[in-house]
């Protein structure tokens, strides 16, 4: 597909046909585009863990779910997805290399860095996913793992402690669903959002 | 071109040829595609400010960079590009979308976000910059702003103090480079970075 369809056409998907499984060839596209994502120092601090069986995807939703409620809307169009990918960052990675001698960070000084390029590079390699999952004819959806679901997640799928689980993203195909009410905020347009020269200045002059 | 080609084709660009403006429609199209990246409850905190005059360019080098040093190679390169994307995420826009009635985590509390999304998704906004650049035929480097340089550039570019600049995107068609050194480190392959149903589990059963 054209990139710019892909681009266009990219939403969240809330529910997926759940007797349709991702064909392995497409899931290992998916996480090759992955490991092309652009990273800090190219640290690659990133780990996968793919999830594509019933009892592993089963075990996901009971480490981070109330087995005693239901699910909400939103929850049981989610837990159709066919595969899951657990997208772990490793701040380790980004610290030890800006400690080689090419860089030469040997403090480790985490305040050296303006913002976690762990998570934003491990989110980078999520979009990717997303991105292709529709060039291949599929969707997705990014959710977050809460804070208080992290160590039962990591216990569950012997994820070292060093790493983050910056989200979660499920793949499958697409099944009719309700559109996201958080649609209704309405796109922020480039009118309001680029700045030319400096912050507020939206005409460019 | 094909997404498949984009995806492939694309690397960190370190010089640029100077004489070679952006053209605007161009640009249009790189920050109209940044508009598209996803965000946790649609929330997009983001902001990007388009420096392409070379004075504004120039006020961007003055604020972080020593004036009294001469540039390493890595900064001549950079300093050749004709247009500086500075991407800048606002965590208050996730904390107010998030305490809305839909959402209803009033109490506004931090310690709710497992990872900062509002920077993980301007992060994602700057990789659809990067992925742009190549569909058109140009290329892009993102690079970080140190915390020591945060202050000079929001004063010197109006930026509001609840923005960080996550980072800026460089733009321009590409010239001869010689590879970043970082390469020799060389891709970590799916082989290693993807774990089936469990973290170390690298064959898939």
């Amino acid at each position: 597909m054209e990139f710019r369809e892909v681009v266009r056409k990219r939403r969240m998907v809330r529910r997926y046909q759940p007797d349709r499984r991702v064909p392995d060839e497409v899931l290992d596209t998916v996480l090759r585009h992955a490991t092309r994502a652009p990273s800090a120092g190219f640290s690659q601090g990133w780990d996968f863990v793919v999830l594509t069986k019933p009892e592993e995807r089963q075990a996901f939703w009971d480490a981070t779910t109330d087995p005693d409620a239901a699910p909400d809307s939103w929850l049981a169009g989610l837990q159709t997805a066919p595969a899951l990918i657990l997208c772990c960052s490793h701040k380790d990675a980004y610290l030890d290399r800006y400690a080689e001698p090419d860089k030469g960070w040997t403090d480790r000084d985490e305040a050296r860095w303006p913002v976690p390029y762990w998570d934003i590079d491990t989110g980078m390699a999520a979009l990717l996913m997303l991105l292709t999952a529709v060039d291949e004819g599929l969707g997705g959806l990014f959710f977050g793992v809460p804070p208080e679901s992290q160590a039962a997640v990591h216990e569950t799928f012997a994820i070292p402690p060093a790493r983050t689980v910056i989200g979660v993203v499920a793949l499958g195909y697409p099944a009719p669903d309700r559109k996201s009410p958080s649609l209704k905020r309405g796109r922020r347009g480039a009118e309001q959002v680029v700045h030319h020269g400096r912050f507020g200045q939206h005409d460019r002059l």
